[in-house]
Order: structure tokens, then C-alpha cells, then sequence
């Protein structure tokens, strides 16, 4: 199991509503995307040494509750897609008291090398290929309240 | 017709891969979103005179084409759906030189009050449903390039 | 004795450089300074509950070594004056695993009602007078490399 | 004479006080810099091709005047000392329409080659040590309220 990536919402991060701007959410799901690639065992310095990169092609995030300035919250990352060329990853926003949610997103990757030829992992790169198509549907994370 | 919205791209947005970083451009689409409703005759002051917030309540981008520090974008709004509670708006990151897409993406709004009572603009604030209602579907730019 | 404030450099945190933004530097002295009032017994709420704000009036920063991408980074938080209305903060971020100082930074803050009255806090609120006078010109952290 | 640089608050850079966070000004400062050096000729492209480079090593910024969303303010840039390697900057955020002054600070930066050698440019890029040095101690901008 991974360690929910865990957040306290920063002052800077709040706007004139008084709440976190919706923008960080998808700097949020950054954070807890390479937080589980680090779990996973692959880290960016891993990543660049087997010349795979995973940009974001597509973001989205739906909004269902505020979250405030310092507030805790979990946020989540799961793999529900994956062909060995595109990931498709879907984030959780929770409560880290309450365990509501706060908002969901997902996010659409795609490997390339740094010269940024489509990089099919199953054949280039079949290590990576193992680690995320046997995670690809798993919920990873043991989630319990602060 | 309106002015596109016009962003050059700062440095501090950048990102260690030499490119605008993707949270950036759900920044760019307010910055957008805020002169699209000036110019059609709604600042912030005039909705918080007339109560209404329209606050963000899902957002998606689609990236094409990395924006680089220093580069000259359009960002365009478009009013895609409108039911005097219900917005969904829709944009462009158009490179200002080429006229390139870089990205695309939308925001779905909803009316509120500032007790967080929705509003129907229809009945309660008539002006807002006439403004938004008359320019739904419309593409509203004339984008020349820079 | 505090913990110092242990942060992860995040990915959205770099520029084009390859390194943190240097402006990324004041928002993580405010996240310390933040983490210290908790530690000292003034969470944001309880300050806002005393009517007491503390504006930042200035800033400084020195930069000595780049912080990269995933760097884990102590940020501490010193108070070198206090006279009852003015506080003088010093801050240091240093490399978590090899105790490194990769910046030194102040700031200067007054205190205020929310009606921006400057407080007297020895007189106003000898609570507050108490706890940051008497850990004036203290370093308040154990710091050992992760 | 140089056009100073304009920037519209954007509600993203504001905070739950309401203001725009105190962070933003150091950004700014480096929108208006970047705008000065390219009006005097030395894009960062152009820069590039000098191998010059011209990173932070010191920021302070002192806050006289709130900003708040959609403000417009003017952020200039000053040449105030410069020896060849060492070029000392002082900026002003002016309130665009009553030209009060919100914040003033400065920056020092130093340059170097892209290996981070130092570079006395009296020497190896009199270009550079020309244009800078003219421009040294001289208020560039006519400043008109808009």
C-alpha cells in the first residue's frame, strides 16, 4: 500500500474568496502524481535516465467542496488507463479529517523520449511497462483521518 | 467585437522543461474570463454590487503546443451554454504571431449569491440573463496577428 | 524545541533555469513562519480570534545555493526583534540532507487590529507580548539532516 | 525614453486579506525587468546568444499601499549601480491611475556564462558593459497617469 500524498494548504495558495485558488488543485495533482511514481519506484531522476517522459497532455478537475487555508487534505492518484503509450490517471482531493472530498481530476499522459518520439513501453521500456499496467485499476492508498 | 485577451508569457511561469507549466494556462483562462466579462459591461464590482459570484465549479484544458517564455498568446472566452444559472464557457490559447492553437479548454460556472443561494438571473437579475443569454454562441473576437 | 519546516521542492516550483524560482523563496519563509506561530500557540484562528493581524511590511532574501526539483529543504524561522508592535523575523532554508544554507531571508511585520489599528500588544494582548517576547533572539529548532 | 510596465492584478495573485499576495511583487519585479532589458536591446534571447546571464542574488521589497484585483499598477526598473559584473536594480509598483507608490525594491544580479563563470563584460562583452553602464543611476521612463 502507498501513503496518501498529503497536503496543508498554504496562505499564498488562498484568493479573495477566502478559499485555495482552483488552479493549485491541478498543481495538487502534480505533486501527488510524482509522489506516486517516487512509491512506485520511479522517480524523475529514474525517469530521465531511461529517457521516458510523461507529459500532460489533457488536465481536468470538477470543484465540490472549498478548501480553506490550512486545511489538511489527502490527495490521491490512481491509474485507471494505460497502453503502454498513454496513462490515464484520476485524483482525489479529501478531507484528511473528515475524509469528504473536496474535488476529483484526471490526467492524460503520454510516454515520449526527450526527443519526443511516442515511446511504446511495452517494447522500449518494458520495466515501466510491468510496474504501471499491474497497478492500472488498483486503488494503492490505505486512507484513514489525521 | 472584443479585444482577445493578451498574455506575454513571464518567466516565473516557466517550468524546468523550458516551457509554460500547465497550471499556468488555468490562470490565463481567468485572466480571460475577467476582461471577457468587462468588456461585456460586468466587472467584479458590478457583480458584487448586484450579489452575484460565478464561481468556477469544473475546468479542462487540452494541450497542443508548449507555450515558451516570452511568447505573445491570445487567450479567447466563449460563451458555449448559458441557462441563466448554468455557464459553460470555452477557450483558446492562440499563439499571437502564427495564430497556432496551444491549448483549449473549458470552465463550467454557476450563479450564486454570496450566501450561496443559486441564483436564476432570469427572474432575479435580468440584465445578467439578457447580456450572457444574447451572446451564447458567439464568437465575439476579432483575432488578427500581433 | 520546534521542528524546523520540511519541504519537498515541487515540480511547478522550477523555471526554465532548472531551479526553484527565487520568488518561491518568500512563500515558503511565510509556510515557515506560519508552522512557527502554530508551534508558539497561535494558529492563524486564534490570532484572527484576538483581532491581531501581522502583515508582512517587508521582505529580504539572499540566495547562496539553487534548490532543485524534489530537494527536500528546511525553512526555519527566527525572531531577532519584537518590541510589543514590531516583529523582525529571520529565515534560513537549508538543504535537509546535507544541512547546506541555501538562503537567508528577513521580514518585518507589524501588528494590527483588522481595522488596521497598530497594536501595543504588551498593553493589547500580554498573551501574545508573553510568548514571541520571550523567544526573541532564540533559535527555536533541533535540526538534524533527514 | 522607455514605456514603463503595465500589469493588470490578476484575481488569481490575490489572497483571502483581499490584496494582492505580497510574493507577487518579487514577480513582478522580474516582468519589469525583463520588459527593461528588452527595451534596451538585450532580449533573454539575445542574451543567450552572448552566453550572459544574469541570475537573482539578492531581492527586498518594502510594501507601502495595498494592490487589489484588477488594479492596474506600473512596475519600474532602475539601474542604480553596475561595475561590469555586478548590476544593482531598484524598482517602484505605481498605482497606474493616482501614481501613488505601492512598493518599492530592488534585486542584485551578477553575471555569468552559462557555466556559471563570471563575466567582467567590461572585457568580454563591451556591448553589454555599454549599455548598461550609460544607463546607469538614469530614470528611463515617462510616467503618465492612464
Amino acid at each position: 500500500m502507498f501513503r496518501p500524498y498529503l497536503k496543508r494548504a498554504s496562505y499564498y495558495e488562498t484568493d479573495q474568496m477566502g478559499v485555495v485558488h482552483h488552479s493549485n488543485f491541478i498543481r495538487w495533482f502534480e505533486d501527488s502524481r510524482i509522489d506516486y511514481l517516487d512509491q512506485a519506484g520511479f522517480t524523475y531522476k529514474r525517469m530521465e535516465e531511461l529517457d521516458a517522459m510523461l507529459p500532460v497532455m489533457e488536465v481536468t478537475c470538477k470543484y465540490k467542496k472549498s478548501v480553506r487555508f490550512s486545511d489538511d487534505v489527502y490527495i490521491t492518484t490512481k491509474i485507471v488507463g494505460f497502453n503502454g503509450f498513454r496513462m490515464d490517471l484520476e485524483y482525489q482531493v479529501i478531507d484528511a479529517h473528515t475524509l469528504e472530498i473536496c474535488a476529483t481530476g484526471t490526467s492524460l499522459h503520454c510516454f515520449f523520449s526527450h526527443e519526443m518520439k511516442p515511446l511504446r513501453t511495452k517494447k522500449s521500456h518494458p520495466e515501466i511497462y510491468e510496474v504501471f499496467s499491474s497497478r492500472c485499476g488498483l486503488d494503492m492508498y490505505e486512507i484513514k483521518p489525521l
